[in-house]
């Protein structure tokens, strides 16, 4: 049987989703963990997006076999009381074995998370990127409209990646303000490396007055990553939501936002 | 010279502003190593409220006395280089020998935060009071309303409380809500030990139904602990303001309530 499950986790304490070379300490290893408790048996678990190291999650999905049988409360509950306290699974449902976590995803939503003060967070720390910088709102979001659409993302994608195609599509890029906080929203078909970090970059540096909102476009006309090179800190990045068709019936939990 | 500092901090790492019996790891000695530091000759401080262990506050008030001469400017980065990152001075300046933290202070603000969700907080894991029950607002603000005003607290009082007088005048008590958080805002001159974390055990009982609205007066006419006993975790805890007279020319800084 194939379970879907979604996960919320503060990626500060951890070097990322999966193990890569010589890092130990990944969200992967403990979720893995805990449900395999659980199921009494040793399961592997596909996931919908591989955060890096430092990034969090409020709505990751992941999916997984097992010969297991548990009702949706004891996989919940069950792996909770066996995950360490940065990390938990907030719901569970059976699905068909063509769902999968990653492929069948056809959109993600990430929200990246700016704090502006003139002294450093606390209570936040890791949390989100701080600045003691005020951002302006007007300049960032005239910024950020040019990148709606499909476009070649190249300059916006690290060195690394790894993805066949710079092309993506931007359904959303919202930036808003709530206090000390910017919050720059943004959903995409799929993102390469680093994308929403180095749309966070160009868009603070506007933001601060250090760029005019025009720089935005004429970084992503170059499709050269060389030429833009600011990556905002994973501290910030979250992925708050991905979408699968109808057709897998999967609750769709709304984009989770109540961090802040 | 004395100097009056704020300070924010994160005291889910600590036991507590002060070192009692045989406990270390105290917000007060890595405030006075990194003043120290600055200042270049040991430093004791004095502080408004001794908060306990997994209290949290974003406007402590301490003063200090010293014969190094630095800029405000000095004071706050200078120390905020020495400090763990759960821990930040927000602003500093000097007073006259006439001001003392704890004793010219003639108000506090404290905010006592909840989350209500299904399975426990992650990001927020040590910095809310979770519940996984729905607290209803309305019986709630009913039942706050008649701690408002000069009382005898001794039904919101620890066994352990050292105060000679039981009697406390609460000027502001407000319960409100956003998203999955529920607020109590409470302001008095000065409060009792644990009262804060008292009255919120008992407000929860009658936001969760648990307990009638009338419920509270009930306590508070008791004027006896052992009757009401139920103490708020002190992960929700959070001083977020002190309140000195005009006279010392304190920078009134409002109480910082941005971290939600």
């Amino acid at each position: 049987m194939r379970i879907a499950m979604a996960v919320e986790y503060d990626g500060s304490g951890y070097s990322g989703w999966q193990l890569q070379k010589d890092t130990s300490n990944t969200i992967q290893e403990v979720v893995e963990a805990a449900i395999s408790k659980v199921a009494d048996e040793s399961v592997r678990v596909t996931v919908a997006g591989r955060t890096d190291t430092g990034v969090h999650a409020t709505s990751q999905i992941i999916h997984f076999d097992t010969v297991a049988e548990r009702t949706e409360r004891s996989w919940v509950f069950g792996t909770n009381t066996n995950l360490p306290k940065d990390v938990v699974a907030l719901w569970s449902q059976p699905v068909s074995d063509q769902f999968h976590a990653r492929f069948s995803a056809v959109r993600r939503a990430y929200r990246f998370v700016i704090y502006s003060r003139n002294v450093r967070p606390t209570f936040l720390a890791g949390r989100v990127t701080w600045t003691h910088k005020a951002l302006e709102l007007k300049p960032m979001r005239e910024a950020a409209s040019c990148l709606i659409g499909e476009h070649d993302f190249s300059s916006f994608r690290a060195v690394g990646c790894q993805a066949n195609s710079p092309i993506r599509t931007i359904t959303r890029l919202e930036v808003s303000q709530h206090g000390p906080y910017t919050y720059i929203d943004i959903e995409a078909n799929a993102f390469l490396y680093h994308m929403v970090r180095n749309i966070a970059g160009v868009l603070m540096k506007i933001g601060s007055g250090e760029a005019e909102p025009e720089w935005c476009s004429e970084v992503l006309q170059l499709k050269d990553r060389t030429q833009a090179g600011v990556t905002a800190p994973a501290a910030g990045l979250y992925l708050v939501g991905v979408e699968y068709p109808q057709e897998f019936g999967l609750t769709q939990s709304a984009p989770s936002l109540t961090v802040w």
